[in-house]
């Protein structure tokens, strides 16, 4: 799904009146695993296993601010896999105009936070 | 510690101008495990034992919004014991003002999720 | 909208595997908006003019804990209404099982926090 | 004040066992205001005279992971000060090991979100 849909409560705001800066981060997340799941990549599945995707860089740049009652548009697509690693850019939308943009590094880590080759079967699926 | 302060962000406040009402119920978890701590009962140690406390009632009743900048004080105390059960009553000041009250009950559980007897010696702690 | 369907994803657990408790309260927030919106009623606007349903109470049980990856759903009804106040019953449920239900009053107030009749029109959208 | 704690409570994690990756950017941003306040700025009074500091750019790089208990220290200092905007590097440290650092970006702006220069009484506290 390379495009996810994000409507904002109170809960997502804070008293400046606009969505709290760090609450983008839950929906950039929710995209992500939106995004893998429909390549068919189980997150959930994927943990069992004892692989996870981890968080390792986030450059994240506010230009607009969402506001209650907004309904965001969150598009994403991966622009680099690496080895070990795989790197996300998203944009959060409201309509045409650009909110928000990121660039996300995650790492492939192990149980115990090691890096580890993310399996094979996960880049098929990255790339078909 | 029966008193627990904390002080108020903007992440913790909504569009609303005023704290979010979800947010007091991190700030009552905080204040129960500071009391705990006091009592000599770490709740990080009892769970690699595979005791766990978890929640399963809150009555919280609402009286005056907090806001950001103000420094809340957060008041504990045991009201009831039982076999598998505590429950706790706090309050939430703004100096003299009360702002929030909640009565939570806690049941003690294994692993699994299931209800098993609250240790003597956690007893005997909550008691001393 | 009677039914609000929610996914969990990782910002909604916490470190015993499980929703954190708290979390449930933005989700009856979220399904109690998208209640009211399906009746017509816009909170949004209601701001505007100065109206404001904030909770005074909420009376929540957890049986059965929430997990990662889970889509719950969000059965909501108004069981009471009140000069200045409403009552809703919630119930989360995962397939049939019911993990959470929670009654919460809410309570009409003008821009200083200070009770007021709920507007006529909003009564009549809500027994529609 | 340079060094802020942070305590980590059950609502910080997930269920990965660690520190939920947006929560850091709450830490940060409770560090930074007691940083400002140190300095005598006080960004609630600030706000009543229609200036605000609103985050443009987090760039931020996680180390090792934050965990259920953990106090962590933050240690912030501004790196750049411009016309409009402020830098802020900071460092989020277990004892000697640092876990996450970020540089951030402020814009001073007024209630419209319009950039404005940093008002010349806050840069002499901010240089004091």
């Amino acid at each position: 799904m390379k495009h996810y849909q994000k409507k904002i409560y109170y809960h997502d705001t804070d008293a400046g009146g606009v969505v709290y800066y760090a609450n983008y981060l839950k929906y950039l997340e929710e995209a992500r695993t939106e995004y893998l799941r429909a390549k068919g990549i189980d997150l959930k599945e994927l943990a069992k296993e004892g692989i996870w995707f981890v968080v390792k860089n986030v450059d994240i740049t506010y230009r607009v601010p969402g506001r209650y009652a907004d309904t965001l548009d969150i598009v994403s697509e991966i622009t680099k896999t690496k080895n070990v690693s795989l790197e996300f850019f998203q944009e959060i939308k409201r309509d045409a105009e650009a909110l928000v943009s990121a660039k996300t590094t995650l790492v492939c880590v192990t149980d115990k936070f090691k890096p580890t080759p993310i399996p094979q079967e996960i880049t098929e699926k990255l790339t078909s």
